[in-house]
This record gives structure tokens, C-alpha cells and sequence, in this order.
């Protein structure tokens, strides 16, 4: 059998099933990051995330777009379980042939992105690569209070997104702020019941929400926030890569946080039970299941 | 400017300069961990290695061993600075026609290792990528009083390696076991001065010991214990991955160590003032200084 035939997350799946921890760790694999016990009101977050030449990146873009990229996407996946990014590793796959000022480049945006951060940058490793290759290894601190993972979904609370949705890979992907302040503000004031970053794509991210929360949901075409009037539908539901939060709240709590005047984030349907499945209701008040499809690997 | 002409430690030095770490960062970039304040006896150590094919690993050899070794250099790092390895990341890149058996065999070896070292995969990225990579970040702990690193050896000094040195091509770099329980032993029952590991050759190891320290050092050819007798000095000098420690000791404790019925651990030499350079007694007790050379990506 080829990779291709299984896809990403079969393959996740595939790897991941005989894995056992002992009992300080929370979460594994399966979530944005990993939770491991750290002291009595805490928890560490654990994530990496590794961006390729030609996959994640183009071989023309800015290299210090590439490296700030590279950082964004892990301190991403902090911002989804409401973590705040304290520590890094960087380890470089680089062609033989690279100017020593385009890998300049790349750690000027790493760097930089850091120090916006508070990031510290503790290590890294450099290797002699083919193609350009970056992982970046994230860890984060939570309060137990706060954390929030993909799995605390319940049938009635609704479902929002931070920002707007689509056309990602017309540049946002390479520039894109991650949301570790909204996140912050959120379950500083709020009751959050799962939470997520829309890296793969709307539906595809909400699929991995209700997956982990055993349930199912409905979501209107017309209440997606669109990155511009031209951004069609289809991009704003499967286009990867748009960084933002997507999350569900308690409606009481939704009532709450809609009344505060934090406008950038957007409720977009509800959380139903699960054998609804994932469900659009289109600006015709017609409703059709969700295809199980978004940005994918292999 | 190339990479080529800057070299790989040139590299990491440029880039490193201007970082900055605020104040639970106890060591950043520069020994084998960095680390970090974790509570009152202990501290946090991390670290990162990404191995790719036809640098590290050839494409024919088997994907058991290649993950296996993915793993190992990563604990073999934290056994450097006297660690326990506790927690562990997994980024693939992986060519698109990889068959799904061979990827099962890559983890089966990294996930074997992890469980013979209790170490938690708690997560993971895959991506695509022309040539297999993979990149293992590493967590572990490490009693505040246990901790060791490249710093701290002083003049008269004993230096020590553990097990043997060279032909490390021939098989060993892909089957060591690394050195974790050696490395407790000795600081649970010594105090060691300074500690590395044998990744790019017993000359260029020390120097960074010898940088690290600001110091200098004798070692005398006969006392390197060769893997083979048909090993060369050369090999014994230059080859990367050993994966063995390389440590030093104040003389009264080394002799304590000696008295011990540990023969893994061999003394090679000494460390000296730092004018004096890193220098080795040939057989004839001809004495002469070593090149700075060993394996280098660049």
C-alpha cells in the first residue's frame, strides 16, 4: 500500500494507535499539541510543525517570510490550546548551494517573530538537505484552568471563527499573526469547550472538533467571514492554511462574548449531535453534508 | 558568501550570535541540551536533531534502523549532559511514493527505542518532501547538581571516553545504544567536570569541549581504544558517530573511577592550559597538533 492511498490522516491514525504514556501525560498525538503534566496549576504544550520547500513554501518566496512561517504555524498551534509560547528549537534542512545571507534571511524572520513572542530560541539543528526544510519545536506553559483541547464540543454550543476564511495561499499563509492574544482573551473571560487552529481548512479542522467531541454540526454558507467579497465559498470552507481560531462555547457563554465588542470573532453554526454528521446550510436554506475533503499531504 | 565557505559551526555561530534569552534559560545554544529552570532540584533539557537521506542514513538501509537512530542521537544528547529523557516529537518528511510498510518500520524502530528508554512520543508532524527526513526534538530532565556540560573542565583534568572509537560508517551509527545509563552512572558516583558526545569525531568533540572550557588539551594515541585492532588513528581521531561520551574529571575522582570495575570508561589524556592547543603523543612519542577537522554538512 502507498501513502497515497491511506492519506495524512490515515497515516496519523495508522502510526499513532499502538503509542502508550504513562500517566503524566494528558493528551498525545491527536491533538494540537501534547499536555503533560507540569506543576500544580499547570501544564506544558508540546508541539513541532515542519514546512518544505515547494509543499509549504514556494522556492521564489521572501526566505524571511519562510522563516517567520515557520514559527508561526508552532506558536498556531499554542494559540489553539489557549498556551502562551515560551521555548524553541529550529532545525534547518539546507541545500548545499544556499547563500549564507538567504539562511540569514530565514533566522531574521524566525528571530524576529520570537522576540514579538517572547520566544525563546534555546537550540536547533542544521543538516545538509535537498530541499529546504524547517521543523520548529514549540513549548508552551497552559494553566490547567485554561487549557482547552478539540474534544469538549457539546450538542447546542456554537461554533465561531476568529477573523475571516480563504484565499490563504494568496499570501496570509507567509504573514499571518498567530492568535495566541485572542485565545488568551478568550478563556481569560470565557467558558471555551473545544478549540482548534484552521491550518488544513475549515471543514476539514471542524471535522477533527467533532471527531474528537463525538458529535456532529450544522454551518451557514452566509455567516462565513469571507477574506474579501470575491472569496468564494469553496475557498473559504477547504482552503488550508487560514491560522485562525475555530472554537465552540456554551450559548450562554457565546451571548456573553458576542456582547463584549470583540467583533473579530464570528459565530458560524452550532454543534449538534453527532449523527447529523457535518452539515452547510446554503444561502437557499438548503442543506447538504460536507464533503470530508481540505488540504492534505499526500 | 556560501554556506561551504562559513562551514557548519562558522554557520551555527552567525546565527546564534544575536539571540537573547531572558533569565529561566540557564543555557541556550552552544552545548548538547539547552537548558532550562524547571523547579527548586531541577532543571528542563531540550534538544533536537534532524537526520536525512544521503547524509545521515543511506537509502538502502533498513527503516527500522534509520528510525531507531533518528531516536538515539536525540536521547545520546541528553545522555551528554547527564539527563533522563522523558518526552519526544516526530516530524517525517516523506517522499510521496514511500510505501506505507516502509514508514511502519521507521516508527516500529523509533517507537522500540522509546520504550526501552521510557520515553513518551507524545506528537509529531508529517509532511512531503523529496528525501526522507526526519527530525526528533527531545525533553528530558536532569537533577540541578547531576548537570553537566561542555564547560567546566579545567587544566590536569583527566579525559576519559567511554566505549570505543571509529568505523562507526561500517554499521555502529545506526545500531548504538546511547549512553544514558553510563552517563548516570558516573555523575550518581563522581563528579565530572564536563561531558560531550561523540558526534562528529573525537578531535572535533574535544575542541568543543576545549572552547566550551577555554582550555587545552594532551591525548596520546596509543590510550584511544580503537574498535577494531584494524582501526585506523585516523578513524579513531576523525569518524563521526561514535555516539560515545567524551568527559573529564578532576585526577582524585578519575582515580576513584578507575578503582571502580567499570572498564567501558578509558582515559586518552588530559587537559592543559589553553595556549597549548589540542595536541596528540604519537606511538613514537612524537607530539604534534590535530587538525580541526571531523564530520562537517557543510
Amino acid at each position: 500500500m502507498r501513502i497515497e492511498e491511506l492519506g495524512e490522516f490515515g497515516l496519523i491514525r495508522r502510526i499513532t494507535r499502538s503509542l502508550k504514556a504513562d500517566n503524566s501525560v494528558i493528551k498525545g498525538p491527536g491533538d494540537d499539541c501534547a499536555v503533560i503534566k507540569l506543576d500544580r496549576s499547570s501544564y506544558q504544550l508540546l508541539t513541532c510543525d515542519m514546512i518544505v520547500e515547494g509543499v509549504d513554501f514556494k522556492p521564489g518566496d521572501k526566505p524571511y517570510l519562510i522563516g517567520r512561517k515557520a514559527l508561526a504555524v508552532s506558536i498556531s498551534d499554542i494559540a489553539a490550546c489557549a498556551g502562551i509560547p515560551r521555548y524553541c528549537l529550529v532545525s534547518l534542512g539546507i541545500p548545499k548551494y544556499a547563500p549564507v545571507k538567504y539562511i540569514d534571511q530565514i533566522c531574521r524572520g524566525i528571530f524576529d517573530l520570537a522576540r514579538e513572542f517572547r520566544i525563546n530560541v534555546v537550540g536547533g539543528d542544521i543538516s545538509r538537505a535537498k530541499q529546504l526544510a524547517l521543523d520548529v519545536s514549540m513549548y508552551g506553559v497552559v494553566e490547567k484552568k485554561y487549557l482547552v483541547l478539540r474534544s469538549g464540543a457539546k450538542p447546542g454550543d456554537i461554533i465561531f471563527v476568529s477573523g475571516s476564511l480563504g484565499d490563504s495561499i494568496k499570501g496570509k499563509h507567509l504573514k499571518f499573526t498567530p492568535r495566541i492574544k485572542e485565545a488568551r482573551f478568550l478563556v481569560e473571560n470565557f467558558k471555551v469547550s473545544a478549540m482548534t487552529d484552521i491550518s488544513d481548512g475549515l471543514a476539514q479542522d471542524l471535522r477533527h472538533i467533532l471527531e474528537e467531541s463525538n458529535a456532529g454540526a450544522v454551518i451557514y454558507a452566509d455567516l462565513l467571514p469571507r477574506h474579501k467579497p470575491s472569496t468564494s465559498l469553496e475557498s473559504a470552507l477547504y482552503a488550508g492554511e487560514d491560522f485562525e481560531l475555530l472554537f465552540t462555547m456554551p450559548i450562554k457563554e457565546a451571548r456573553k462574548m458576542l456582547a463584549s465588542d470583540r467583533d473579530i470573532f464570528h459565530p458560524i453554526g452550532h454543534i449538534t449531535e453527532k449523527r447529523r454528521g457535518l452539515r452547510l446550510i446554503d444561502k437557499d436554506l438548503r442543506e447538504k453534508t460536507l464533503a470530508p475533503r481540505g488540504y492534505k499531504h499526500f
